[in-house]
């Protein structure tokens, strides 16, 4: 297929599970009974409560009283059909991966996986899906990887970005390594289990939890990079899912800079940290940020010394939509334009 | 006095003391016998190895055989007199603040603040004195701001950036009223008692804790910004040291775009985030990001929308020290390298 005709790529489109009963039938009975007496109906909300219910856009809420993103014909009328997507990378934030009982978020990770699947990946061409994996243990992670990561719609792992971990310590070289093996990227999205702590203490709104999650996206690449989990493994890409963009420049001048002053701590770097950085990660665009001057946006991308670093994403159906005729700024140049809507995309996820 | 008399304010120059036998003499008879009997030595040194001995330049250790930055005399001659600084914001980051034991670490903060106010601050006319302030107690704090804050030459409180606290958070604001009340800065400084967790995870290496709090400080802004301190304290200003620079357009437009979605949650709020951020609060400048073209920096520099927003600043005696003569962009245009390397922190400091 010519990479022309994929105009349109959207990396961050969310499919969830209206609850844990569509879970079941693909759950083994002896968690299928455990859901049923203990009561458990999945991973508890945040703390934070999220100014929206489900934190989804109003229009969103199927007419089928399912949850949105959970009904697989209105999601592709309202938003693939609507916008004429042409790739969407569907991610599903069900976060039984960070679930203080391992071996039951490795089997509802498991369920969830084959749910999404049978149920969305394989129905519909356009999408292309990611799996979930309990990375509290690396041992089930591989397992989950080698059992449904082949599959030819699948084609990231999903992570959150706040959830107690930085991803690029050693005792997950070996996930990311078969996530490698097998072609997947390793994504990394807002959200998680934790309140993000960048100075020790949690935040007290969801304002300040939506901005401060960037910073943990901030981490997690500083991690990678200074692990060197780019040279143990070079075949690793990282994509750090609705993160943020603008503030990439600044920090791989800071990471460069004190590479330099400390390189003797972390003498397997054999390159500047902004060079494993262009090289392995990206970043998808929603919330992309709006300056006043919309040409300050433009200089920062340059700032990031390369035209391959974004690709496009909405985000549906979350409040924070970004639409796709809209969010980048109108004086971008055509080239970049449909590197960042598509070509990008196409590059990192390797889509046909 | 003309403000053009003053051509160079350094605002982060480190005393310190040469160990805690320095504030025995300043220390009630009661915390001296503790001193004595405990065998506590100060807070202890951090877990990651700092790359070079006390975080400083090699050529900084004075001959008396004191750490560096304990020398009054060898301090004024290689650094004051060297760069003829006219006036030097004086940070010690001694952080009994920290301590869990939160009265002995107010008797200590109390004998710093004495001894540097007597053997430093009040000996060369051109020093302009941070104090600490034992900030885990408001009302301890507040009592020590009452007791030193008024001296002519200090002129800021000093903090420590990762210490377990958002400082914009309620229990705070009667300390920031108290500096306030007093013209003084609230000084938060890279560093502190905790690792930065932005994702809730302690990174591995010191090149990573470095970077990190970069994230910190920015978690400091946002406190600052969404719990309302600026509306309930319209003369509170905030100088954030060391913490870098140019991720703070990227952080403006980001908390704006958020709050536009979740300003419902923050009613007290009443301006954009970005205006209340370029009112209250000054970055300073080392350790500064040098990207491989220069340009970059200055166009972030007009992404901050202001012109005052950076304070110069060398961060003597440490390792990263920047130069007056070098760290700069050379093609910075003459009146913003005024106002970087003086002017900014003339009127934020209210200096004389």
């Amino acid at each position: 297929m010519n990479m022309n005709s994929i105009e349109l790529v959207d990396c961050d489109v969310h499919c969830a599970i209206n609850s844990i009963d569509d879970l079941l039938p693909y759950l083994p009975e002896v968690w299928q009974r455990y859901v049923r007496e203990s009561g458990f109906r999945g991973p508890p909300p945040s703390w934070y409560p999220k100014m929206k219910r489900h934190a989804s856009r109003d229009d969103s809420h199927p007419p089928s009283g399912r949850v949105p993103g959970s009904d697989f014909e209105f999601l592709k009328h309202q938003h693939l059909d609507l916008w004429r997507i042409d790739r969407a990378v569907m991610n599903p934030l069900y976060p039984v991966d960070c679930l203080p009982h391992v071996d039951l978020g490795a089997a509802l990770a498991s369920a969830h996986n084959d749910y999404m699947i049978h149920e969305w990946y394989e129905r519909d061409e356009r999408m292309r899906g990611s799996i979930i994996v309990p990375w509290k243990s690396p041992e089930l992670a591989i397992r989950e990887i080698e059992r449904v990561g082949g599959h030819p719609r699948v084609v990231q792992i999903i992570l959150l970005v706040c959830t107690g971990a930085l991803y690029g310590q050693r005792q997950f070289h070996p996930i990311w390594e078969a996530a490698a093996r097998h072609g997947l990227v390793v994504g990394i999205h807002w959200g998680g289990s934790e309140p993000p702590r960048a100075s020790g203490a949690a935040p007290s709104y969801y304002l300040e939890y939506h901005v401060n999650l960037a910073q943990a996206a901030m981490a997690q690449i500083v991690s990678f990079v200074c692990e060197g989990a780019f040279e143990h493994c070079p075949n690793l890409r990282v994509a750090i899912i609705e993160g943020g963009t603008a503030w990439l420049p600044s920090l791989m001048w800071r990471l460069d800079k004190d590479w330099r002053g400390c390189r003797m701590e972390v003498p397997w770097l054999r390159r500047r940290p902004s060079d494993y950085i262009r090289d392995h990660i990206r970043l998808t665009t929603q919330p992309i940020e709006e300056p006043d001057n919309p040409h300050h946006l433009m200089q920062v991308i340059e700032h990031m010394g390369s035209d391959r670093m974004l690709m496009f994403s909405t985000d549906y159906p979350h409040w924070d939509f970004d639409s796709p005729s809209r969010a980048l700024p109108a004086a971008l140049p055509k080239p970049l334009r449909q590197r960042i809507l598509a070509d990008n995309a196409i590059e990192f996820y390797h889509l046909t």
